[in-house]
């Protein structure tokens, strides 16, 4: 059983708790720090979209298309819905001469209610552009179109690009997936579970490109990571622990949150990767079971957090109605 | 250590999972079903709001003011900030001739995510109306008004309205609090913890008011208790458990969610309380832990809940963004 790793706490008592696993690993696969249950499968969710976004950028689709930074880093993105967000992924669209329709992710409300509250406000509902995953479907449909691939059911496990995806998936991770168990993402498409420690393999991997890829692979990986580190707005948004983190600590770290409480990251400078689950799909529980690795790593400490005004990413400071503090999500071990 | 009660699914697999803790009294608090600890003190947050109304139906307020059972029972509730809860909220101001200004509660865009859209289509931000407490508040304003209390710091810990509430709390659920954690609420009043164990034997009184109370105090829960059934829309609002499970099985379980999962019911024709706690705080932990309870009372089985329509309460069904069903919330035990 996965040990207590976050607590909630209200006035001196604590209130809620949440358990889960992380792993640190280096691109050996060497376990370098880890708590709880690194080997049960988990689903890495949207936490694996920087490899998702691999056969775009490998196949020459994102230079075929003259894609900016920007529309490189949405398509690795869980984004808010925001008018920047989908203004990039509508200009990924126009680069292709494609509407927004031929998107198989499905539509939803923006996740930042200020933005769907903004949408309301001007008449509209939302379209496939504000689903947090249109810049990684636009990224697929960049792929189909350059490849020559049919986009009809490009969703569905059996179809070229999933196969492609999941072939990344597994070369990245070290990690053979033909009896992984799978399910269906919220955009539509597979998702495999596999182990939190071929997942934090996968991005020491991704943290030492020059050394873990062929050179194809290894420049893909260099530019979408540069892109995230230039925009990390497109990959989250407002008020998004991804963004907050990125743009707080330029460089130093690459987070990429998944839905149920997942993490991964990976740290340059250290050559390490990261993956975070926790048990119960809290991303309060997440975000702070990977602020406490990223303490215990050396990479960034409490005062750290302070100096770049982000403290709450470090202990977040729960406010009632009334903007008085009244209790913190901080770690617990 | 508390178990495993709820799970959730995504294909075959199990994605996530929320611990907790439940217990089931009757009226003279002997333990009938429980699972975990049941004696550790958790905040029971909104959950006991058909406690704190207590003041303002012995004093004769609700009377007095002429409330309606709409009214009444939103003076209990949690809701959704949509109009027809603002509405009954700026009714109970009106009989009162009192101005939203005086509620304390603080202001917060509508826990109904469409209701803040709405809001915000037309051209407005909320006010103390939207806050999931207002018709508590507008209670607490009906006692200070009728009992000539000033309403100056109704929300401080030593207010008498807050001690009057306190009193209550530990006569109804058998409990002395002077020693007990305290914390701030949401709404700014003060929350005290107490055992799960109280917590439910509380409730079962409510289950059994003629049996438990002085005919004043049953007067007083029997009234509450009687528009809450009637008005389950007012007390929680669209697409919440608390409202879909009390329309679709009408004055059977009294149930009312409480923040950082916590649920209190009662069981009328079998004169149970029950108190749930998920340990992570997780809505849908909490809300699958009551379901398993009452199925596992006898009082509600899997074919009541979908001959009733309301199978998603019993098991509910995780759908993608393009409609398809990819996973499951259900008990875990």
């Amino acid at each position: 059983m996965n040990p207590v790793l976050v607590e909630v706490t209200r006035g001196d008592t604590l209130e809620s708790q949440h358990r889960g696993a992380f792993c640190v690993c280096d691109n050996a696969g060497n376990v370098i720090l880890s708590q709880g249950d690194i080997d049960l499968p988990i689903f890495p969710r949207s936490s694996i979209k920087a490899i998702q976004a691999l056969a775009m950028m490998e196949c020459g689709a994102a230079d075929a298309f003259d894609f900016s930074d920007e529309e490189i880093a949405l398509s690795c993105a869980s984004h808010g819905g925001e008018v920047q967000h989908t203004g990039v992924a509508q200009s990924m669209l126009n680069k292709m001469g494609l509407t927004k329709e031929l998107l198989q992710c499905g539509s939803h409300w923006p996740m930042n209610e200020e933005a769907g509250r903004s949408l309301a406000m001007e008449g509209e509902t939302p379209s496939p552009l504000h689903n947090n995953c249109s810049g990684k479907h636009s990224g697929f449909l960049a792929y189909l179109k350059h490849m020559k691939v049919t986009p009809k059911g490009y969703t569905e496990i059996d179809h070229p690009l999933q196969q492609a995806i999941k072939a990344a998936l597994e070369e990245v991770c070290e990690v053979n997936l033909d009896d992984a168990p799978v399910g269906i993402d919220g955009c539509d498409i597979p998702t495999w579970a596999l182990p939190l420690k071929n997942l934090a393999w996968g991005f020491a991997k991704y943290a030492t490109p020059e050394q873990s890829f062929s050179n194809e692979r290894a420049s893909a990986v260099k530019r979408l990571t540069h892109a995230i580190f230039a925009h990390p707005y497109m990959v989250a948004g407002k008020e998004r622990y991804d963004t907050t983190l990125m743009t707080a600590f330029k460089g130093k770290v690459f987070v990429k949150i998944g839905a149920e409480g997942v993490f991964t990251a990976f740290v340059p400078e250290r050559g390490l990767g990261i993956a975070v689950k926790c048990d119960d799909g809290a991303f309060r529980g997440a975000e702070h079971i990977l602020t406490a690795v990223l303490e215990d790593l050396g990479v960034l400490s409490k005062d750290d957090f302070i100096k770049a005004g982000v403290e709450d990413l470090y202990a977040t400071q729960l406010k009632n109605r009334k903007g008085k503090t009244v209790g913190e999500v901080r770690r617990a071990y």
